[in-house]
């Protein structure tokens, strides 16, 4: 089966397209590249030194004897867009291929406005590319567990079944996005469906929570395969950040009191929900969400549990800091969602464990010659003024 | 109070920039007049000649002494949109300027994301422009009924209270917009709720029915403040279009079975609803939803209505015909909307007549050589090939 990867250049695409090419799957990679731009204009870096994406995939062929075709440019671009699905005439497009970070959506009003026009145009062309060319297609399309927020309620997948008034309907899930990022996410989701319902377009939603780790199978096999680690104040996120500030010694920076409650997994879970997603498709008609995340954590105890596997690794000295909350969020809240579908088709999750965060610490500590401390704290706040 | 009207060069902008006036606030338009532009490029005309802005306003200030300032530009375009604000200084921002035709936003791909894209970075431009240097103006921002498409339960005014496994929270009533332009509304919904959740910001979103009628107290004091009315299959909403259609001795246009309920008012409500959301303000913080009509109606009822008043008047061979229907909707389906927000501020309904579908009639009559009968039929079909 064809895959096309768009946005595969990035932490979860990359992994997950040397993942379905080492499955079998025939694969292309369709990526701009701009997020590697997007650091060089913040002067930021990942922490692990990350090949060119030729040089990647060369590798990748050199060592497995599979090949991985690459388009370069943006699904914005329509005509170029539909130039490469021609070329690779996908069966599956999954779609990776959007600015991802909450606090660089919120910098200011340019860069609100560039994520939001840039995710939605870019899905919209998607879905016209596959109206005009293929309607059999079926598209895999990473949402995110930030487009529920945290109602006082069970977050379901995708829809709830609302009794009101002696009636009842199954609708979707009302939506608390927390930035202009997930906004964006929730546009996206609407716009589907609706492609969906009139089109008759399959489409799988995978509201993913927050992605830890950095080796998979795939990325482990050679350094030039080597995944990108994100600990910035724009792009990090919370527990591979966590393990990055452990290995330096920096203080884990909790945004407020750390009540705050979210789905992670394992990036070895996201390339095989990615699988699994692909294996099983949505319906013709069908607008399909899966919730992606394995576990819940409070931030808070997250950094409790990096900073006691620090102490074990004998890294001395490790603090937690309750920095003010540059989000607008709140920071207790009750919070319960499902996350069965996946499992149901047959994910076996890798749960957090001691040694997913020794190895994480380890990892960190081989490459933290690397890190710049400035870029560790946050720098944007959601707040006015 | 000075309030600006943004769009007030439309149908609905038009009629409430007057009202106001009128009414003793001291108004300001801003409109980059592209809805002119549309109709010439689409080969359309309002059955009404309406005359340039320019000129309108002109009169206008002739006949009552009053002064309505003019900003012609885009709000897409942030600095012009900033220096209008600063020059007028706002206390209330009324938002009609969008894109408002669901068949033109399902014309073509191009046309959908320009839909998306224009009405999303306005409403954005507008929410930044409040956040850095308006935060206590209030944003009465114009929606649309069609965000919460026909759930099978009631619809209530923006929220809804949900109980789920034992637990209970309030939370935005679910969206299932039916066309690129009404899923551009829901977008913006999403984005002035968290403005105002995060900065504090004052919204009301008026989820409008379909608006009929054309003369308002003040736009029938002169032909040169004529209202636009339109009639044509992309512009033309349902009951005005059937009022035109009867007056030519053309079929009434009924898509599909007819039974497609919606929300209705009269354009002299639409006024008022805008006075009365304007002089009781949302709160600091607070995104209030009114749902902004006055009856339902389906869409087959209001076809026989007019027949009823036509045949009354002397007009024979009125047919009513059931097309193809061009749109992918339910076309028998529940629909209970709650609509007692603006009841509760005071709107006195002006409820359907048989006089205001004779005087609606008789206007047609007086303009209807100005019909084109090849823009009548819808042209655009939200189907797959």
């Amino acid at each position: 089966m064809r895959v096309l990867v768009i946005g595969g250049d990035g932490y979860c695409g990359w992994a997950t397209a040397l993942h379905l090419s080492n499955r079998g799957y025939e694969v292309a990679i369709l990526d701009n590249l701009v997020r590697r731009y997007w650091d060089s204009k913040l002067g930021v870096d990942t922490l692990t030194p990350i090949a060119p994406i030729q040089k990647r995939l060369q590798r990748w062929h050199d060592l497995t004897g599979k090949k991985i075709d690459l388009f370069v440019g943006d699904i914005t671009d329509y005509d170029f867009l539909l130039k490469s699905m021609e070329q690779f005439q996908p069966e599956t497009i999954v779609h990776f291929g959007e600015q991802r970070s909450a606090p660089y959506s919120m910098i200011d009003r340019e860069h609100a406005v560039f994520t939001q026009v840039n995710n939605v145009v870019g899905t919209l062309n998607i879905l016209y590319a596959m109206k005009e060319h293929f309607p059999d297609a079926h598209l895999v399309k990473l949402g995110t567990m930030g487009e529920y927020g945290t109602p006082n309620i069970d977050i379901e997948e995708g829809y709830i079944t609302i009794e009101h008034n002696g009636r009842k309907d199954t609708l979707p899930y009302p939506k608390q996005p927390g930035s202009f990022y997930h906004l964006s996410k929730v546009h996206d989701s609407h716009n589907i469906h609706f492609a969906c319902k009139i089109w008759g377009l399959r489409a799988t939603d995978l509201n993913q929570g927050v992605v830890y780790g950095v080796l998979t199978e795939e990325t482990g096999m050679d350094e030039m395969l080597i995944n990108r680690l994100d600990y910035d104040g724009v792009f990090g996120t919370a527990l591979n950040r966590f393990c990055i500030q452990a290995a330096i010694g920096h203080p884990l920076t909790v945004y407020g009191k750390g009540g705050q409650t979210r789905g992670f997994l394992d990036i070895r879970d996201t390339v095989r929900c990615m699988e699994l997603a692909i294996a099983n498709p949505a319906e013709p008609g069908q607008f399909r969400v899966f919730n992606q995340f394995t576990e819940l954590f409070s931030v808070g105890d997250l950094a409790m549990k990096v900073k006691q596997a620090a102490v074990t690794l004998g890294l001395d000295h490790v603090q937690i800091e309750n920095l003010d909350n540059p989000r607008v969020e709140l920071e207790e809240h009750y919070f319960n969602a499902k996350n069965t579908k996946l499992l149901d088709l047959g994910l076996q999750p890798h749960y957090l464990s001691d040694s997913l965060l020794d190895s994480l610490l380890a990892f960190a500590i081989s490459y933290k010659h690397r890190v710049d401390k400035q870029q560790i704290l946050p720098k944007v706040s959601w707040r006015r003024g």
